[in-house]
């Protein structure tokens, strides 16, 4: 025999192990069936929960050869599935497997009720309808997983004993791979889940902090992607850097970049003129009421450089601590000439906000002084090509 | 001979999948050997990525005749994992594994050139000192993940070719299953993480939005606890009800069920003194404004039915929509009696705060009219106990 089982399967088994995607999975198998073994057509059926029914996942085969293109589904009361989870004697069916001709024999011996004859003849009838010469349960535990189900091999010979040994060890790790790959998904989602359910919420709770401050209202959201908008343009030079890590620190650290403001009274956020000295103290107190909010929170780490020195300044004249040139965290610079931009398009009641023109105008004008020149130059390049 | 090896290898690899605590996973594996093939000591070394060096993870047999005490690892320049990471023609090793007898074999022999067999006498000595006769690699890919050290047999014969076969397919599978088994790690880690952030940005979040309200410090983080013990109180009567999921989604309606206040003018929140009518009718907007703040966020459907109906009343007198009784979600009515609790309890400066006895006294008046009598049954109950 051409093919070597012990090691396919020992191949098939490993590689099932890694491939955490169950459709995915499913497909390969039945590939790997129908090229190695050359059946004509196969196919798969695999259970479904919620309707409980057994659906055709995947269908290999020449056309007009697959598994009858109307056949979709069957359902609990079918007799194939009522057979397989019945569990008929496995020793009477190489460990489970039910070949046709072998039914049909069994049929007319004594070996088994004439109730159990009865359910096998009318498998061994569905069969007939879905063209299948072999029908190989998948099991986890006691549980039905799914059906892989044979046509004719394509040398019309009989299946040997090695190759429905073949199949059932076969459809026994597919039933563990899959349950591998679901136990994976779930994890997957449940993670994706949360990760959504953390940016919602900060998104949500930044935006009503952000709503206290009736002049700036939506400032928060626009800072943020301006923010994130830069970074990715920064990324096309250096993809370590920013990396996916980076891009969420920075998602982070931009909504939460004036959450201390939350420490400033109403009165001097909406005060309707400039503030004096003791008020711009008090205002100028936010990026460190900002540090202290978070400041338990040890994954928002590098998010927190974001909120605690993003009113630092390239030549060192910013706060809170006078920070200069490449001492300020990258992702602070990104959001000072952010913040920035916003802020100088954006009315106050005691002046009008500058035009989109005038403010890139005036970023220039203090590139290298006030803005790391590089982080500003992008901002330039992303005005002149009209994406901001 | 006594072992099917063929099946216990299926049973193994299939277990394996399914475990996904590697450190268990591992001495499962060396249990099963020592006990299957009877080996008197075995030892898996496993390789540590940041300190490039292969550490003895799990060593079984009698006393004394394990790996000995003082050996726990390896170096990358350990003649006996060169000699595995160099990858000698395979051919010559029974896919790999070292057997001692046949080692020395190949010394003599012109298989291989001199400076291969330095390599090998080198690694054969390195065996000698570990008192081991096998010695079986187990790759993923091209990288060495481990090597499975075994003694002498117990019946001191000579490992057969069989015995040998085994052990390679079961180091293979064993590498697969130990990678599977750290992606779940992993993936697990990434979650309680992720799950660790969402709350802790919530708690800082909440905490800042409850420190605006100078007479309530603290409120929202004691509201949150009391809720929980009161759920866990009554959750022994029905675990179903009171699942993880509900305890999750109480924790964060405790956190933000003020969340709206943040809509309420500081004027109101710090009144000196009752609220007018308008000013009353101001601050009875918070629940829906807190629905407002956290409506897009589907994964807090449940919890925002807490914050929106933490005033209602159980005689339908509270607000905002008047609901009476079981028409309360379970969630807010938790939260209400909480919340009413440490109000009473809380000085504010047009008024002391009720002592505790005061207070239950109060709640148990209201009980049936303002509470659910069974939830306020419970808060009682844990001031009885002293557990409040």
């Amino acid at each position: 025999m051409a093919v070597n089982y012990k090691k396919e399967l020992e191949s098939a088994s490993k590689t099932m192990i890694l491939v955490h995607e169950p459709d995915t999975l499913i497909r390969m198998v039945v590939r790997m069936i129908v090229q190695k073994v050359g059946v004509r057509h196969a196919g798969i059926l695999l259970h479904h929960k919620e309707r409980d029914s057994y659906i055709l996942t995947v269908s290999r085969g020449a056309p007009g050869l697959k598994i009858p293109k109307g056949f979709a589904r069957m359902d609990a009361d079918n007799a194939l599935i009522r057979f397989f989870r019945e569990h008929l004697d496995k020793r009477l069916f190489n460990d489970g497997a039910l070949v046709y001709g072998e039914g049909k024999k069994l049929l007319k011996s004594n070996k088994i009720t004439a109730k159990q004859k009865q359910l096998l003849k009318n498998a061994l009838y569905q069969m007939e309808i879905f063209d299948a010469l072999v029908c190989i349960p998948s099991y986890f535990g006691s549980d039905l997983l799914g059906l892989l189900l044979l046509g004719e091999k394509k040398n019309a010979k009989k299946f040997g004993r090695d190759e429905i040994d073949f199949f059932s060890a076969l459809a026994s790790d597919v039933a563990m791979a899959i349950r591998n790959a679901r136990l994976f998904k779930e994890l997957e989602a449940e993670l994706e889940k949360k990760r959504r359910l953390f940016i919602q919420t900060t998104i949500a709770l930044a935006a009503a902090i952000d709503a206290k401050d009736h002049y700036t209202h939506g400032h928060t959201s626009r800072v943020t992607a301006l923010s994130l908008e830069i970074a990715l343009r920064l990324n096309e030079g250096n993809k370590e850097v920013f990396n996916a890590k980076f891009m969420e620190d920075l998602h982070i650290a931009g909504l939460l970049h004036d959450i201390g403001k939350i420490g400033v009274p109403e009165s001097i956020l909406n005060k309707d003129g400039p503030l004096n000295e003791e008020e711009r103290r008090r205002m100028e107190e936010h990026p460190l009421v900002g540090v202290t909010i978070l400041d338990p929170i040890k994954e928002l780490e590098e998010s927190i450089q974001g909120v605690k020195c993003h009113h630092e300044r390239y030549d060192g004249s910013g706060y809170p601590e006078g920070l200069k040139g490449e001492d300020i965290p990258l992702i602070a610079a990104i959001i000072s000439v952010a913040d920035a931009f916003d802020a100088m398009i954006t009315d106050r009641p005691y002046r009008k906000g500058l035009s989109r023109k005038e403010a890139i105008e005036e970023i220039k004008r203090v590139s290298g002084k006030q803005f790391d020149a590089r982080i500003a130059g992008v901002l330039v390049k992303l005005y002149d090509e009209e994406k901001i």
